[in-house]
């Protein structure tokens, strides 16, 4: 019989053609059948007769049920009569699996699945996340700012924009750009939903199967999953202090002619290093002698906690090889889901045509709060607040890892952006002290994701970027508990079978 | 020498570096050459000394130049001294079109781009814009839900959220469709930057290079060109009173297996057709028999103007075979860039691994205000408000045909959405007719445009839904001055010598 839920949203006739339906469409209720009159459906349901009525018109809409007047209302499931074989098996349900394009294997990492479970985890203190602090927000200016362009222009807001972009932020972003000197105006940009955006829409406009992309070893994951899965193969090309090994990048580019070359020059993800500018220049000039574009992903350049960062190549570059991407994630808020691309005209025409496929083109409204807010100088007045405060969470983290971190121990000082990067002591493997730092509440990224190809198994990114001082405090001191911990574990009996540390020399 | 732009919004300090620096980089001023001192170029230029202590200390950071005490400030290249060819000419510029991917041909379909350049012009009359009037938008409610949820929870909607989307939103839209009875949980849903890119998630999660999609002829034709770039072959199954034409749909399965079957059962676009209760159950049935996904697109189905429409296929289906799509550029602004995806959950899981990898999740503060605005009642409110407005301009659209149309010209009436189906009557080509419009301001589409495998010639779409009533009647009036001028052209002796008539019979 019919059961109603008195206390659903759902009206109760729809509760009623639902039911209904699903029994003429499983055969239940067979062809022919009459149903109970609308009056004695209602009495019996207590329900008005009204409602009865509107669920069986319903039924009628789809052709489930047909009225005779003077016989009823009776099933005609619109298939019975030519159902050809219903006695027998019903077909199995499908198969997801085989409808669907088989994945790379390499998505499935359960390290990055042990990762996601650990920071979903209430009460940890979390040094995974690269994302700027909330407490930090500029959540009033941000408001005005949405007030005054719904209040002023809510109904262009409202509406489609150009693929590229809401012209008037793709010409305030030149006007950005061209502080740093970078010859660019408003038709050399694309508004995208994030570098993340960016980089899918680069890897389907340069790379086919089977091609190669020169990356930094270790570099940001979402780069490199995009650029697996488009079928890439990555060349990993290891940094120093002063970025890149320009001659390893050499020696790639001259073996396998790569499509692209991706670096993160300034405060790079993960590691923090800087790109030096004899680097920079040398790395323009042979991407000119290999006719190679390069690009230049720099979501954290406005983060820098001594002096300016080196120029971005975009600036530097003499002859149009640079795409470069940036992005609002990190200096307004990561749910906005806005960046820009840079580029020359015809790398902008294709992306464009590309992003038209994938999503048309960015919320017009949020590129229309965002470009008030810059318009109004709130940007800027945020960054000189926000620099001064990240340093200082930068600078607790040096101070605690000095303070607390086992002998050993190694790390770079990062001048800007949101990661610190350090090197374990005495073979202590990374994905063995997430574990145990886990277990202390504490999350962290073990070095090894960021590498396309192995690697980086001793080595850990720490966010200094997100928890308040005391948490970095009390988070460095946890941290290092754990790894006294693991080393002493090594040190014992017990620890030298265990197959994992006894391949690894002690130091 | 160096030329200041005083109104510029660029800091002097910066417009000095800017130029000293591309001296420096194109050869202009060589390695060891002398800078001015900055009290001497202060006094040149008329500015600070302090402005030219800035541009030199950037300039220094870039490795450009250096400071000796007492020897004042000299340009070093970094690159000149390791420059090895320096007397070669240098490399040619890159050519972008040899690093880009090669693009397929049909995406540059001409007659589209003249479309476009007719619809970007001002005082057009357009019947090309499948969108809603935007003086219809509920923009004070709009506001209102967006004030009200940056107040209560900015900043918690501006922070990341997950890939599948706000969790509130995912809620309110599986409520809303379980009063179709569609066995859908929030789990099932996936909120994507509107129907296209769901359109494109699907692409790329079910369609490799070379394999079958099974779409309505005609058909949308951002579905079309996404299937298409995927490398995928479109198999046209045309439309009848009643819908896609099964009979032929079922041969289509049997002879090619595509991947998937693409519909928009409810107030097609570009047709205005509807499928019947019949032939939807048919179509499940058939789905169900070849093992294979259907993907129903579902922008306009709140758009009825008469009778609720029948079930979505989604709701009618045992089996989870459906991937339902639907987007609120319709129901409430374009501009928004905001849509869903319901589906078994394997599918879910699939789509949002792409997402994850495309742009990682929709803006959590469009998805928040969107969540609260169906919260507090004024979608449905809205709704029937624009219900009976779009009934209006559709029905002025049909009278005015009726009343200015040429002979022989037919059409379909759509009892939803936004689109009417027009069949030109004695061989007009609707390419003809759109170019002649255009002349007369006014824009339509061709039918061409919507068909994959050719088709449609003589056949036009035009949008009631963005006129007001009155252009609505004006437009149509000119529009028909434009068929009987061609029409007329036809029967003169002159237009027998016109080759794209001559090719036609006289009907």
């Amino acid at each position: 019989m019919l059961l109603l839920d008195r206390d659903s949203r759902i009206p109760l006739y729809l509760q009623i053609r639902n039911q209904l339906r699903d029994m003429i469409l499983d055969g239940t209720l067979s062809e022919g059948s009459r149903l109970m009159s609308e009056r004695k459906l209602a009495a019996a349901l207590g329900v008005n007769r009204s409602t009865v009525v509107s669920a069986y018109r319903e039924l009628a809409a789809d052709g489930l049920v047909k009225a005779r007047v003077g016989q009823g209302t009776a099933v005609c499931h619109p298939l019975s009569a030519e159902a050809p074989d219903s006695e027998a098996a019903p077909p199995p349900p499908l198969i997801w699996g085989e409808c669907l394009v088989p994945r790379p294997k390499e998505e499935r990492d359960p390290l990055l699945r042990d990762l996601m479970a650990f920071l979903s985890r209430v009460d940890t203190i979390s040094f995974a996340d690269g994302v700027p602090a909330p407490e930090l927000y500029p959540l009033d200016d941000f408001r005005q700012a949405m007030t005054h362009v719904l209040d002023t222009a809510g109904r262009t807001l409202l509406q489609p924009c150009p693929i590229e972009g809401y012209y008037p932020l793709r010409q305030a972003l030149a006007r950005r750009m061209a502080r740093w000197g970078a010859t660019v105006t408003a038709e050399n940009i694309l508004i995208i939903t994030g570098s993340q955006q960016g980089l899918d829409l680069i890897a389907r406009a340069f790379l086919r199967a089977g091609d190669e992309v020169a990356v930094e070893a270790p570099s940001y994951l979402g780069a490199l999953q995009i650029f697996s899965a488009a079928g890439a193969r990555l060349l990993p090309v290891p940094l120093d202090t002063e970025g890149m090994r320009l001659d390893i990048l050499e020696n790639v580019l001259v073996r396998y002619r790569p499509k692209l070359i991706y670096t993160l020059p300034t405060f790079q993800n993960p590691s923090g290093c800087t790109m030096s500018p004899r680097r920079r220049l040398r790395l323009l000039e042979l991407a000119r002698r290999h006719r190679l574009p390069v690009v230049e992903d720099d979501p954290f350049g406005e983060f820098y906690y001594t002096d300016r960062p080196p120029s971005p190549l975009l600036a530097l570059d003499q002859d149009g090889h640079v795409i470069y991407l940036s992005t609002f994630s990190k200096t307004l808020f990561p749910g906005l889901r806005l960046g820009w691309v840079a580029a020359p005209r015809p790398v902008i025409d294709r992306l464009s045509q590309i992003k038209q496929l994938a999503d048309l083109h960015c919320s017009t409204l949020i590129q229309g709060a965002v470009c008030e807010f810059c318009h109004r100088g709130a940007l800027d007045a945020h960054l000189d607040r926000v620099r001064d405060l990240y340093r200082q969470r930068r600078d607790a983290m040096l101070a605690a890892l000095t303070e607390y971190g086992p002998t050993g121990l190694r790390w770079d000082e990062p001048r800007g952006g949101f990661n610190l990067w350090c090197w374990l002591p005495g073979g202590l493997k990374a994905r063995r002290l997430m574990a145990e730092a886990a277990r202390q509440n504490v999350v962290l990224v073990p070095g090894e994701v960021f590498y396309p190809d192995g690697g980086g198994q001793e080595e850990i990114r720490l966010n200094f970027s997100n928890p308040p001082i005391e948490l970095i405090r009390e988070g460095i001191q946890r941290l290092s508990a754990a790894m006294n911990l693991l080393l002493e574990e090594r040190n014992s009996v017990e620890g030298w079978r265990d197959a994992e540390f006894t391949t690894q020399p002690i130091v």
